[in-house]
């Protein structure tokens, strides 16, 4: 199976070291935007090939598409001409109805099908790559309503091989739930990041502090294409967690008990 | 060298762990609350000798408070009377001024030097004690304005065997610097979790959902207490951190630049 990976960052270059670690049954032909992420690629083991070349991937049975979600609506204006229409295509970014919509455009919108691993890690880039940072972690996939999702049934399994948990949901499900669990988690980082930053001494931080800030140490230009994307879903988040910290400002502040409302998130954070 | 702990929980019980892992110059007497508690300590080999009863205290050379903060004041009523003039008093809470204060009423004041470890993990009790929770972390200590603490020079020396960084602040400044370091990140993560609770289902969560609710999973009864103790500086910190993300929600609702919010962000929390 020739599988091609557009992109080769963080998540792409991830993913192609995985696929490698599968076995050799397994071609992974990678393309990047720079000749040196290209190069940089093959010399570290994480591609078979890999060029600068949409047309390289001609031949593939399945194209992962892998790039910042800004560039996706063009990576795929000129992908579609280039691969055959059987070929599948399926991507990994963060907010899916407007992927699933810039794929109505594909010749064959029918063989694409939006995924998104939920993993990740502070560092970004090929250099920070790690084949493991699937295992155990959800691979949503999002098909359009009465797709039929069989074609791709070789490719859940090799998800499932590299330890990831398939599961599917519809587009704008997956967009409200990520609002939630991924991106208010980094607003609220930041928010809080960016308070200590004025307000506090870090160094006098401990563990507490260290895991609060840690996702605010993500890609600024990432997030901020993934805000954009994605944005009427996160002010409604943003809105109902603001609605809940003010509920234990105020409890706080009037000397309540706080206990249960503490206790009921612990039992949440567990 | 003969040091006492009271409180026999994860801070007291790594304390004890750590201590006798300095070798047998130390000799550690632990006093738990429950009888099984100190039997437990013994067991686990983190403590010399262990009781119910702060009198088997009486000649040590320096005791370590190390009980939930809304018992100290009790404790040290209780320990004056049993311990000679010139034995050392310090204890590990996360607020220092109130401690500061109950401390006024021990026979020698000036023999109290409040301290606190900025160390900690989400599992609380001796079950989940560990010797190393204090390597590279900060360990504050806050004398009163004027207070000599030279005779507490080889309990800092003893701190920074056991990896931590001994630095000096005063109490209400020590205060301010928690409630944003600790206890607001505490508070964000409570409200987070909450957050996702009620709206979204976490088993679709990846990294980044689990440092952001990792803190809730703390021991709600404490966090209650510390935010009782530290209740105008945790209100400053929240209202002070909820200004910010207002901020962000509207830049972001707006369809605004965010790269620059969140990449300021970054920089506080690399």
């Amino acid at each position: 199976m020739r599988v091609g990976i557009i992109g080769l960052g963080l998540i792409g270059g991830s993913l192609a070291l995985a696929l490698r670690q599968l076995g050799r049954s397994i071609e992974v032909i990678g393309v990047a935007k720079r000749a040196e992420s290209a190069a940089e690629a093959t010399r570290r083991g994480a591609v078979d090939r890999a060029s600068t070349d949409l047309a390289d991937l001609s031949d593939c049975d399945i194209v992962v598409i892998a790039t910042p979600i800004e560039e996706i609506a063009v990576v795929m204006e000129r992908l579609g001409p280039l691969v055959a229409t059987e070929t599948l295509i399926t991507d990994v970014a963060s907010v899916k109805r407007p992927v699933l919509d810039w794929a109505q455009r594909l010749p064959n919108p029918s063989r694409f099908l939006g995924g998104h691993p939920v993993a990740g890690k502070t560092r970004t880039g090929l250099a920070a790559s790690d084949a493991a940072i699937f295992a155990h972690e959800p691979w949503i996939f999002t098909p359009v309503e009465g797709q039929d999702v069989r074609p791709f049934d070789t490719w859940f399994e090799i998800v499932r091989a590299i330890g990831g948990t398939v599961s599917f949901m519809g587009a704008d499900a997956h967009d409200r739930q990520m609002a939630f669990l991924s991106h208010l988690a980094f607003v609220v980082s930041a928010a809080f990041s960016e308070t200590i930053q004025k307000n506090a001494d870090p160094t006098a931080g401990g563990p507490g502090y260290r895991s609060l800030v840690r996702l605010a140490g993500g890609e600024p230009s990432m997030y901020e294409a993934i805000a954009r994307e994605n944005r009427d879903a996160l002010v409604d988040a943003i809105d109902r967690f603001d609605a809940v910290l003010h509920r234990y400002r105020q409890r706080i502040g009037d000397g309540a008990r706080v206990r249960e409302l503490f206790g009921g998130a612990v039992h949440a954070g567990r």
